[in-house]
């Protein structure tokens, strides 16, 4: 009953859905592509295929997920996989990391006959979603096909638990209808366990973000970017990975006051968003900044900031600087991937908002390896003392390492789990 | 011309807010009594008696104020103190302080006729604005009838800075019409200075809230406390100090947590504001925990938690905790003053949510003095770690009381600046 009505809500909303779609559009013309996905006019998989179907929001749990699809690909060659996401940046990296060998499309709006089309194109055997991201009716018609649904690496933030439970009567029964639920922390279990999720179908895998490996081909890449870099002058590099809007602009302030101290430092800035490439170039330069962009291909010696503006390349960004600030941070988003950096040993900085990962960042925190800085001038002093004393520095690094190395192990747990499913 | 534009809008929401005021008062009857002050009906003062005037928004700018108003009253013997605020709380707090040796009334709502009433009726020779809250006709009014405006202890942080800056048009004459600003950190200064604030009258004193004094007669009566309170059991203690809406629930799970691996632990609970002291008492009992009042004089060696519901005792607690957690920092109120624990030398702990102590939490921060926590599984483990290891305790507790001690000395600078507003 709460969900009849929750549909009736979907569907009277879904002018407004449009509206918002059309506005992201004008900023982002890939909005406007594939829409009749969204209805659930997705491409039909011939009906003989076997398909597990994996879906990740956006970017973030999209590259949270490569590991665990490439486990999948090589343990069930008989099935094919299914990646949805919610997102444009979301669709490219998938497209970009999986090429051919997986099938892609958006995740349908959860009206009742939008998600109907969906199961009747793609017919999977088997659910696993993502982090977060539960859908009423997408949920139940998985239940009604008898088809499992794992949340893998679950996380309910505290403010998302109190967001859900002022909808418990439609919560409830959709947290029941989970199959496992696979949670990244003691924390999170907690949470859904007071949510409804069934005691027997919660585990603590903790985060497969852990479960990341850095190739040769990686490292290579990394260090021949990071001698080009350092240059002559062999300039320390400060890396402001995925800012968002609001961020840029402390990090700006910072680093005027670390230029004044230790004039050769370049930042290699990141924004988490492309749209927003040309607007951070505009504020880098009313700040008198020099700026050049990584897609330009070459560096001149005399930048202060590198724009990247590359897509995919981030991972690598990190084996290439001296710190590392990850953004979502500054502003209350909840932080991104810290563990990325960790993996690389390199010091760690973050601002305060971390409730999207604040198992890792209490990990990370308490071994010395990260630090949570709450003002310019904060940013500022930790990249100073840091860049300035070597034995911190590789101190940090070697923490942020250890932790990173020592919580591996979520993924296999999660494939086991998956193998119930699928064998069951 | 902005100014009369707002002043309409102001005289416009007079309803609403009225409307608001009856509906506090509904929770908190002390916000029904005296309102006509806040049209500027207030208590006449003797027109030959000399006045300084100094208003504090609240509590917390009330408490900042005392060393100051204190101070003054030595220095200018023929001038009285009128000290002005907003909220019943910040009220009750100046009576009790001061008792008869200020006067005391609400300030005056910011329309023409209201700020005239009240320029009218109490005549100051000076006005010294206590961190924050500026009203446009009350700084013109100031400045129409030559009266010197103090900000004192000035902040302003990156997100107020912004607001400011889209009334620009608004804010910049009143920025300019300030004698001067004495402002907290170089931080605020720029962003002062950026909203329009004269580089003359600017000027960096650092907090006052360093030049707290803990004198003989508290150092007793938290020494007795604490006995009292350690009990024959010499039970550890936590204090979590000035707790709002949503920080009691992680404070308590928190707490839990710590008691099932240190099980003799007391934790005294000190909700920031009055009429959440019920609901606070209620939520221990449903986490099944043993619950005292502090307002009943007397503690059982059985309870769990001791309901801090005593007015103006919480600087004394500091002294009689081991480990002291400060609200207002887990959910995004900016934090409460974590000096007066560092002058006690206790180990300090905080949520994320600091922007109105930057500075202050920086230099405690990174001197080990305190440590940001951000979950309730981060605050057990730190409080768990903090409590069983007795070197790490004092290393913390001396470090803070290290911060305190040597940032004093804004008050005497923000002294001689009312010197020379009152001898010009």
């Amino acid at each position: 009953m709460p969900r009849l009505f929750y549909s009736i809500l979907f569907y009277l909303a879904i002018p407004v859905i449009l509206i918002r779609l059309l506005w992201r559009a004008s900023k982002n013309p890939s909005y406007a592509c594939r829409w009749v996905e969204r209805f659930g006019f997705v491409p039909r998989i011939p009906i003989d295929q076997k398909v597990i179907w994996i879906h990740s929001v956006s970017v973030g749990e999209a590259l949270a997920s490569v590991p665990l699809i490439k486990a999948l690909q090589e343990r069930y060659p008989t099935y094919r996989c299914l990646v949805t996401c919610m997102t444009p940046t979301g669709s490219e990296r998938i497209k970009t990391i999986f090429l051919k060998s997986v099938e892609h499309c958006y995740l349908a709006y959860d009206t009742p006959d939008a998600v109907s089309r969906f199961f009747e194109r793609v017919h999977p055997s088997l659910c696993i979603i993502m982090e977060t991201e539960l859908w009423p009716n997408m949920i139940n018609g998985c239940d009604k096909r008898d088809i499992p649904v794992i949340l893998a690496n679950g996380r309910l933030s505290l403010s998302s638990a109190k967001g859900y439970k002022k909808f418990s009567y439609l919560v409830r029964p959709m947290m029941r209808q989970l199959s496992w639920v696979a949670a990244q922390s003691g924390d999170d279990a907690i949470r859904f366990s007071q949510l409804g999720v069934n005691k027997e179908a919660l585990s603590v895998t903790g985060n497969i973000k852990f479960d990341l490996i850095i190739d040769e081909a990686l490292r290579e890449k990394s260090t021949v970017l990071l001698r080009e870099w350092r240059g002559p002058e062999s300039r320390p590099i400060i890396l402001a990975a995925s800012t968002h809007r609001g961020e840029d602009e402390i990090i700006l302030e910072a680093f005027a006051e670390i230029k004044s101290k230790l004039a050769s430092v370049l930042l290699v800035l990141v924004p988490r968003h492309p749209e927003r490439f040309n607007q951070v170039e505009a504020l880098c330069l009313s700040n008198g900044m020099k700026v050049g962009r990584r897609s330009s291909g070459s560096i001149e010696p005399s930048l202060d900031v590198l724009l990247g503006d590359t897509m995919g390349e981030l991972i690598s960004f990190f084996g290439s600087c001296d710190i590392a600030f990850v953004g979502g941070s500054l502003v209350p988003t909840g932080g991104h991937n810290i563990i990325e950096p960790a993996a690389w040993g390199v010091p760690i900085l973050s601002g305060p908002h971390l409730f999207n990962f604040t198992e890792a960042s209490e990990l990370l925190v308490r071994s010395g390896g990260m630090i949570i800085c709450e003002s310019a001038q904060w940013l500022a002093d930790s990249c100073i003392q840091i860049l300035k004393d070597d034995e911190l520095r590789s101190k940090m690094g070697a923490s942020s390492l250890r932790i990173a190395d020592e919580n591996r192990g979520a993924l296999n747990r999660l494939l086991d789990l998956v193998d119930q499913a699928i064998l069951r």
